[in-house]
């Protein structure tokens, strides 16, 4: 049996909880609920997540999940490797079988047929159909479906199906609030405390223009990399051009919105 | 042969009848007539079906069905396995040869033309023409199609064709009403009686939101996540946001009136 | 060779003649002249291939096409099975090579360029060039093709090409008139007679709502389903509800309209 | 090398000469030049090209074109084959190496892209490469290539690329005169003069249809069919139903139009 | 390695130069540029590149571009041949390795991600990285890129991507003025003065009407067509129907114009 | 391993530094950033990655992005090769294993699916899941990911997604100014400063016509190749026609007004 270890975490991630959900994920987890993380990009689903896997003790299998996954992608399929045709679990079958947290991240972006393999493992069967071995797989006692779905991503073409969705339990997330988030950029980016103030002041102003030109503000990642560049010897208005502005718009008008929003919070 | 065990459901699974399901089933089965369940998601098909083969002792063989789903995933195919190149018989052949009933779920997402396989072995002929393997099958005497469509699904691009249609015996299915879900969340979440009718309460003020901004109201399926929930020591009012309203809907307006009913239903 | 002796039909299958359908078809089969059957789902075109396919003598080879299918899947291919790399005649080919009687159900499923392949067996050359093993088959003496096709199913972009057309003779199929339906009914579901002649006053009912809201009435096939959930007990409008009804409409005007005809009939 | 005496036409394929087509065929074939030959469904192309063939003395490789043809399909591939794995030439491959006449029927059904491997051997270049084997074929002197093209089926979204239309001289086909036309279903199916005539003037009548709600009239293949069923004991009035009315055309307005056609003929 | 003696020109081509390009050609070669040959079909691009490739003493790879190439077709892939799975260089890479001129002929029919394989052969990079076999290639010293692009193909939806475009020089191409084409048609078709002429001043007739019906005028490709039919027997006005109005319109306006041109001309 | 001194650049690479950028990539590698580089066409980008590269002293693999390209293009692939089957580090497992910089140049010809395989690896985690492999690779120090990304080419329906953009900081790039970009003109063509400096104000010209008809003007790499036709004997205004304006545009009036430009310039 293929040995987790690589997927465990082995050191504890930092991550400050912002409301309620350590205690809301640990309920779900009590009956193995599937878990669905809610929020914009860059607000720390994925740090929550390995988190979690690492307080629960549980090893944590990511899949990035986007539009050719196949459902052998994450079940498994025979495979001509160095030793021959052997049958090789996908990442999800993995979990399944030893318990792990199988994470998939930004499910929406699979094709709704590849989601429907985990119907079978989000109810009470918790079985895992491996229709070409021929095996029926019941899940670990310990394994865990966690999705992740950022509610700006979806349209009319590209949403979950009713029936997946229903199998959820949501915890909601968003950006942290100033303090906790200046926090965070000074311990990420060893930014001093007025540096990431001022980084936050901007990510806020810049999250106002989300809906007026802007797809989604700046997120908390991109604050760190700012201040990892004024770290670097970067003039902060510079690290704000190159690591908040530049990637999200080619707009002159928002270049010059956001430009005038960072003068005035330096 | 391949051995069904794996397929049998070896305890009763718990099953709260609402009409005259049970009977209307065995009805057909006598005949073996291909049976459609109808009915909106999480309100007990896959359930119902489980009971039934247990009842009937015949091994339960289920697909969740997908768009990419080609006729040789139903029907079997050639593969390069541990011990060479071997015929694999796929879930239907399986069921057709070993008298299992086959279970379509959600057949209606699979292409029309891989529905087309089960065309011979819903009339008269029961048979399954395995064409890569110049074998045709009888269909084993206990066999039986049945699949699952859910109304609110289908449109004009994707529906069941008429002949497919034609070929099946149509059981509708509906959420329980009000005293049997509360009975089934307090057995299945271990839920005390009071929680479990504000929690049916709730779900049925859910309901009548239907084509109202949502696609469905909440299903008993997660009537017993947010029993669990509570159960967990997680207050009811916060339970339901994230078993109940996080998870269907991303409209405010939607989630104040969930919001608003559940506060009235507690 | 491949031994044809499971595609023979061994005993003779039931069918009720209508017109003159009988004598046609052994008129063209005289020349081997292809032959397309005409006519809405479940009025028995099947049943009449199966059974002039025994009266002529000739194995029946069926295949349901769909848009998937493709060249390779009628003609053959190499494949990798048990016993190493072989070609496989496909289905078409097998029948070409020893004579049978190929039927190519609802063939305006398939891609027309699969349709294609049928060309050059359909005029006067009577051959099957094999591209893929420099072969070319000559068409047994006893070899027919037949195509079934439902004219309610033909839109402007599937629909068989005029090229395609003008090669096949054409029979019309409909429903049997009233006596001839309830003998089937009565002949397949073992009813009593009025029972029979109620169910076929349904039916009849049903047809007329064709194209004010149902694209097809009930088929003599969902007669005996009605017939035989009867046989086993289920009371009659009951079993109109199960085996007419919900199988075919989910709107609520035209339930209530079926409803009312049934009522009216039983 | 593959012997190619399974395309060489043996008896000489009737064909009775309209105007100078087979003059112009002889003067093109000359220089080997590239023929299309355009006309409606049925009037005979195939039938002159294989008298050609026939009187060239040149074996015929017939290819039906279609939208999944690949340019492998023509030129070849290595196939694993019950000898283990080979280069396969294509029929394409085949008829330049060999000097056959090789005809691409209906070649505006293949992708652009597979019609682009016959540009090299359509100039003065007379080559064929092949990119999988690195091998460039020359032309067998007695190579050419005949496609075949209906301008009714033509549309901007499916047609030739002038690049290639430019490479061929066209022989334009037409349905036989009404004497030709007669004499050809006498033969063809044994029928009597006055029979003959009969559906050569229905043919005619048919034709006027066009562009009146048919795609295309009845071809001669048709009449043909239509003689052979008389010729079985069909009486004429049936015969022309099932050979001429129902395959072509599902409309009331238009079978009543055919019908009076017919009888105002017989 | 491959020898590429297949692929060089034995014997001078024919070429009459028109302006300048013969020199610009060998200008660009110098620093072995890559070049766009730009021009209507059959005006002599193909023959212009092999004429060059003679004069350069280089050998010439043509790919004929379609939009089904993918990358691998022109850059190699393992291959299961008669030897075993060994590597297969592509035309390209051939070319690449050993210096010859790779032409790629109607490139804008590729796919845009196809192309993106040459950009890094055509700027100061010149390697092409093999990454299936981790191998980078240096271009050879004497390899260069050509290809061919008709101005009438393009659209919106097929064209080259700005950032391809600039990597080339163009050289223009159209018909050759009057005096050359009849001295080509005469060459090539062994005509006479007179009807060379007369083909020539027809040519530029229909020419005129490109864009008032015709997507293109007559070529000098079947000016020679005509003249070869009018050598081997086939009256001029006859052979200019078939080599030059049937092949490239089916509109009777269009025909009758063509027509009446023609008989002013001869 | 692998070895990748194949793809060290081994000598310095020539580039003219415009304002910042050599010192904000150093900043950005510090960390080991991600970075995008944002500007037009021929600007010079890939000239930058390889002087960066070299500057560095990492090796440089670069990937050219196409829509065909899957996430095994990029990862890797059980491959049939020589040896049998092996494992195959694709591009940049390769860089994530050994260090190297993984310059994936126009990031947004690739299909979204694609991209998401360097999310892990492009935040705090940076490590690549090899599902096939059941490897988790962990990046070494040293790898970083570098993309293009030219803003003139994106769409609704072909952009990076906002996910992937919050990733990476950008480094704005355009033409050079007069000075810098007449120097290159000279040092890559041996230009003379005059003609140098004529083309430099011809390429400014062109590059006021965007948007006026132009996707995009002549960048420096155009000037360059005007400047070698030069050197090679071509007169200057025809060099200029065929290695700036035949190239970019086939509209008349665009060809008159680059024309004019050129007369005024040089």
């Amino acid at each position: 049996m293929t040995n987790l270890d690589a997927y465990r975490i082995a050191k504890e991630p930092f991550y400050r909880s912002v409301g309620g959900e350590v205690g809301l994920f640990e309920a779900a987890y009590r009956s193995r609920m599937p878990v669905m993380l809610k929020g914009p990009t860059g607000c720390g689903k994925t740090r929550f997540v390995e988190h979690m896997a690492w307080r629960l003790g549980r090893p944590l299998i990511t899949v990035s999940c986007h539009e050719d996954m196949t459902a052998s992608d994450l079940v498994g399929r025979y495979l001509l490797d160095a030793e021959g045709t052997v049958w090789h679990d996908g990442p999800l079958t993995l979990a399944v079988r030893q318990g792990a947290i199988c994470y998939l991240d930004e499910i929406v972006e699979a094709r709704q047929d590849t989601t429907v393999v985990i119907h079978s493992l989000t109810d009470d069967r918790r079985i895992l159909p491996l229709e070409k071995k021929n095996e029926v797989v019941k899940a670990h006692p310990d394994f865990q479906v966690v999705i992740s779905y950022n509610p700006g991503y979806q349209s009319v073409l590209k949403d979950l199906k009713e029936s997946t969705k229903q199998r959820f339990a949501a915890i909601p997330f968003d950006y942290p609030e100033a303090a906790g988030e200046a926090e965070i950029v000074m311990r990420e980016a060893g930014a001093d405390k007025s540096t990431a103030e001022a980084l936050v002041r901007i990510g806020a102003r810049s999250r106002n223009l989300k809906g007026r030109g802007l797809d989604e503000g700046a997120s908390t990642r991109m604050l760190v990399n700012a201040a990892l560049l004024v770290a670097a010897g970067v003039p902060i208005m510079e690290a704000c051009q190159v690591a908040l502005v530049i990637p999200i718009t080619d707009d002159d008008d928002l270049r010059d919105a956001l430009t005038g929003a960072i003068a005035a919070c330096v």
